[in-house]
């Protein structure tokens, strides 16, 4: 199987320098905001987006450096498996969020619910649709019970 | 910036051999079966994701060869910034969608609600969490009245 590569189509600037502290998910982002700047060259692709109220980001975890098949997410005490996880230590390090958008102007989008560090390399921009993206799961986990921390939890060192 | 390379964790077969008539999104494709399987060294990296009954699978639109800013949608007749859109001609060729877990048997993963052609290399799973992953958005843009059809609407030879 041959490695696939992106060229990043912007970065995103958000007031986290460092990923200590920070949100450990978008949903406790909330109220936070960023920005991106998309390579001048994408604007024509932006055409429309300003229709939607929240936009999924593909992204790259550009500070993991580590890969683990095991992790102890930061919503648990157990050691669970890394695809059970949504820490960046996966073999692919990808993140993606859901976040806000409030404005458009040129190549910058202005965002809300950042939980992303600053310098952030972008892979892509979807705009967020509950009929594809929504779904009511059975089954939740080990995150049945610590899903409901997520909010409130912040990020500290174990993932480098 | 630098670009990013990821190396694919495995493969996702499905019953839809080309891209013409398959569902344009996993919300289409309900009840179609398919299958991951992982590359073998990943299997440990499964362990605790049976709990979850649906999974987000972030892969590589590996027949798409065209790239455009402005697309005309399957769900609609007018052209449209490429980011305002699901279509997989992105400056990055990624595709993400929300399928259902059956089974983890080895290293192969049961699913179901798959919208992709099958030899679709994988780059990432992820539990669907929905106090992560689902917002309840104001605003849908053109997919306002459009979205509504995506149960129905079949992929057609546009995308190249």
């Amino acid at each position: 199987m041959e490695s696939v590569c992106y060229n990043p189509i912007g970065i995103v600037e958000t007031p986290f320098a460092e990923r200590e502290g920070m949100p450990i998910q978008a949903a406790g982002g909330e109220g936070v905001r960023g920005r991106i700047n998309l390579k001048p060259e994408y604007v024509e692709g932006l055409k429309d987006l300003d229709g939607f109220s929240h936009l999924i980001l593909i992204y790259h975890f550009h500070l993991t450096q580590e890969r683990h098949l095991v992790v102890t997410p930061f919503l648990d005490d157990t050691p669970r498996g890394v695809f059970a996880t949504r820490s960046p230590n996966h073999p692919n390090t990808i993140g993606i969020s859901t976040v806000r958008l409030l404005a458009i102007k040129g190549n910058c989008l202005e965002i809300e619910d950042v939980d992303m560090v600053s310098g952030t390399p972008l892979l892509d921009i979807k705009p967020y649709v509950p009929a594809f993206d929504h779904r009511e799961p059975e089954r939740l986990g080990w995150l049945e019970k610590a899903g409901a921390k997520v909010r409130k939890t912040r990020a500290d060192k174990r993932f480098t």
